[in-house]
Order: C-alpha cells, then structure tokens, then sequence
C-alpha cells in the first residue's frame, strides 16, 4: 500500500495501472475511518483490481460554523484499517495540493439539495460535488463506493454522474450499524457517555415511523407521532424528521414506489444523520396526505 | 470519418482506439465550420492519432433573448469539411441526449466571467462550462482546441479545467481572419452586404487600441479616443472595447505582462467579437492610469 500526496504523482501511478488494463475502484472519504468505510473497501477490493482510498476533509462542503476544525482526524489508525481492507493506494492531498489558487469555476447542486441536510447546510452540497467532481477526474475510477447513510449525498452525487456525464458506476453501500442500532459515523465518538447511550433512539425513531407509515398509509401522521417524542428528547433537539421519495427527494406522491425516512439529530456538540430507504407499492395503497 | 448521434457508442468507439493507446484530439464546436475550425482540426490532426469533432449548438449558453434558433446550421456543409481536414469521428448529438432529464447539477464561472462578453450575456459561460465538462467526460480526451477567438472562453476553460482537474490540455489556436481582417466567425453569414464591408474596421480599432497604448502607455487613453470613433458608426453600437491582463481578465496593474485588447460590436442582427493578445513589460514602462 502507497500513500501519495500529490495530484500528479497519483496520476502517474493510476496510468500505469490503467495501461495494464486493470479496473480502478474508488472509496473517497474524510477519513477516521470505521466499519462503514471499511465495507466500502470491502466492497471495492471485491470488484476491481485497484483500490484506492482517499482521505480528505474537505473544507468547502463546511459551513462557517460546523465542525471542520474539530472534525476527527487519524491518519495512522486509518492506514492501519486501509491496508487491513487491501488498499492499494491512498491518496491523501494537502488543501493546498486539492485547491491552490483560488478556484474560478465549481459545480452546484440545483434540485434535491433544498431538503432534509440541505435545508440546514447551505452550499455543504456544493462543496461535496465539487471535491467529488475533482476527486472523479484524478482518480478517474471505474466504480466508486459511497455510503447510504449519506443517502442525499449519494442522490445527490448519482445526479452530478448523470449530468456530468461521468463514466463512472455509483455503488451505493448498506449502513454498518452498532449492535444497539446506532448507524456507524466518525462523528460518533465525539458523542458523551449519556449522549452515545440515548443515539440509538434515532434508529428505533426511524423503525417507528416506517413501521406508522406502512401500516396507516398516513405520511403526515408517521411522522406527526415520532416528533412528538423526539421533541421530549433533553439531550438533543430534532433538526428534521421525513418521508420523502428516493432517489429524488421529493414529496412522495401516488407513483412513488421508493422511500426514504430519514432523520437529523443534534446532540450538544454533534449532528447525527440516519435514515432507511424501503420499497411500497403506494399506488395500490391510497396513501393519505401525499 | 464516422457520424455518431449517441452518448454510449461514442464511449464504446473511443475505448477500442484507447485499448489500442491511441491519443484523443478533441475540437468542440457549435458546427456552421469555417476556416477558423478546420485550422483547429489541422491542428489536432496533427497532433493526435484520433481526431473527434463535436457539433452541438448548445442552448444552455444562449440567453433568452440571444439567437439560439437563427444560429447557422448545415450539418453536410460541415461533414465536407470535417472530412477533408483527416477527422475521424463526428459527435452530433441532440439536445435531449446531451440533456435528457433536467440537471440536478451543473457547473459554474465564479472568476473571470463579470468582463467583456460575460456583462452583457449573463449565464452565458455557465452554460459553456457545463456543455465543455459533460463532452470532457464523453470523450475524454488527451487535448481540446479552442479558437483565440473566444479568448474569454479559452481563459475560462483554462479554468475549468486547472479547477476540476481535468486531465486535458487546452490548447488555443490563433485567429483566422478574412483577406481583409475580419476574424473568421459562423455568424458572419448573416451580416448584411454594408456590414460585412463595415465590419473588418473591428480588427482595425484593435490594432489602433493596442499601437497607441503600446506608444503612449496610457490605457484610458487608448481606450477612450477608439471608442470616440466607434461610436460614430451608424452601422452598428459597440457593446465592448476593453484592455485586460490575460488570461485572468483583470485591469492591468504594473506586474501585468500579457494583454487583451478586445472588443464586441452589434450590427442589427449579429454581434461580432475579436481580440489581440499581446505581450509588453509594464513594469519597465510605467504605464499611466493603470
């Protein structure tokens, strides 16, 4: 495994590769890895020939208040887990080396970003399409993995492909859950005791109103009883409970067939995001206040 | 020399001359050819081992009041031409394979585009860089060749490309211009036989801008006596006439070492651009007014 910090360097080595005809998947991330990356990876090494990682935390999709400078970094420990996971490059550039001068041009999120993270995190989508887009033209990769707890950056990154006219396959990756439900997130750790023993209620909080909706086929009122429990919740306040269509992020109407419950929480010094996506026949079920 | 209306098969044309190690020379244009594009097809003709031209009239970089719809067209004019300058794919897309669904995503000018021909045509590049990004990616080429012509338009996807990390190298291509001067352009056609004899006094005014600010080092100056003169043609207005350092399009300043002087003027129903980019060491000649 290589560790390369240069845009040219990596340019030179994936050429090389690619002269031998060897298939490049790719697992961008911003690093302090968990098991969630780790089944990226997994997923990647399965697929392809050449594995590379990257390690970025990029500042552009951080708002001026949220938690770029406190965001958790461990490069030594994300080797380790890399070159378990059979990595075969990192890349792992300054910000200086990713942006330089300033940047004239960038690329925008125009639809799906007005929704759930989006609502709350003006221009976040826009940094991470951007870096995306520049990351997709080092690296230049057959697939890329992206996790679905991130599912609008995922919706989000599978439109920037479509109109982009990227030749590159999005594979989206089942969420690693703690055995308590808890959905994997580098974030996690900076949760306190009595934060991390109350999280898993985002999980059951999802399950609920999923569960609400299939039954009653009443969107409005699956999500109307979940929030008034979490409203109850001391030890966060709810940033945004919803059912919307998936991959559009729309509100659901009679054709929709796919959904998404999805959930932002924010604890004292942390936002925690978790969601399921899940498949229902809508039509056939008169689903009341879509 | 091979007409290709698809996204997909263009792909599957170019891997089979990459698996082969064939470098890409890519000349994207809006078609109506003259001898402007047929010296950037020479130019990658000569360059290159395959030669792949795109015709596609672009309408997301025309305003609502622009002349998208009386833009020249005549697609076996320019299959002529094509063939005869050695190029060996057409791209000749419709609009709804270029655009199919709406975009979620497209890319941005941030610099450089709030000068010359971006003032007066407001998301105009906007729309160049997204057209110029999703061919980038269809055809992933080795080289693009841009006209000088358009020298905002190559400064900015100079940009786009140092931005994205675009792994092509832009190359510009001198002007061509008619016996008398006039810089070749598709929408000279539909100049008026009075305006077609007005119109080489353009490249005149140019010429005279750069001599007397060359000669006097006084910017305004030689803006300001030009334009006294362009203002009394009947024929037309001017919309332009400004010297920028290039190609970051800024007010010179006493490091500035390369310039632009370029102008755009509107007959009735055209309005033509051209420009001369020079070099001058401003330092040792303390430019006034600067």
């Amino acid at each position: 495994m290589k560790v390369v910090r240069k845009i040219s360097e990596l340019r030179g080595l994936i050429q090389l590769e690619k002269n031998l005809g060897k298939k490049i998947g790719f697992v961008p991330t911003m690093g302090y890895l968990h098991e969630g990356h780790a089944s990226l990876l997994s997923h990647a090494r399965t697929e392809n020939d050449v594995v590379i990682l990257s390690i970025f935390v990029n500042p552009t999709q951080f708002g001026p208040n949220e938690d770029f400078d406190s965001y958790p970094r461990d490069f030594e420990r994300d080797e380790k887990i890399a070159s378990k996971e059979g990595v075969d490059y990192i890349f792992y550039p300054s910000v200086l080396e990713m942006y330089g001068d300033n940047a004239t041009v960038s690329v925008v999120v125009k639809d799906r970003n007005d929704v759930l993270c989006g609502k709350s995190r003006p221009g976040h989508f826009d940094g991470v399409v951007t870096v995306v887009s520049k990351l997709f033209n080092i690296v230049n990769p057959s697939k890329a993995y992206f996790g679905k707890k991130d599912a609008q950056q995922l919706a989000i990154i599978q439109g920037l492909v479509r109109d982009l006219n990227f030749d590159i396959e999005i594979i989206g990756v089942d969420i690693k859950r703690e055995l308590d439900g808890l959905a994997l997130s580098s974030r996690n750790v900076r949760l306190s005791i009595e934060e991390r023993e109350n999280a898993p209620m985002l999980y059951e909080c999802l399950k609920e109103t999923r569960k609400m909706f299939e039954e009653s086929n009443d969107l409005d009122n699956a999500i109307r009883s979940t929030k008034a429990k979490l409203m109850e919740n001391q030890l966060g306040s709810l940033d945004y409970l919803e059912i919307l269509s998936y991959p559009e992020l729309k509100k659901p109407d009679k054709k929709t067939t796919t959904f998404i419950v999805a959930i932002a929480f924010r604890y004292s010094t942390v936002r925690l995001i978790d969601n399921i996506i899940f498949k229902k026949e809508s039509e056939k079920m008169e689903i009341k206040n879509v």
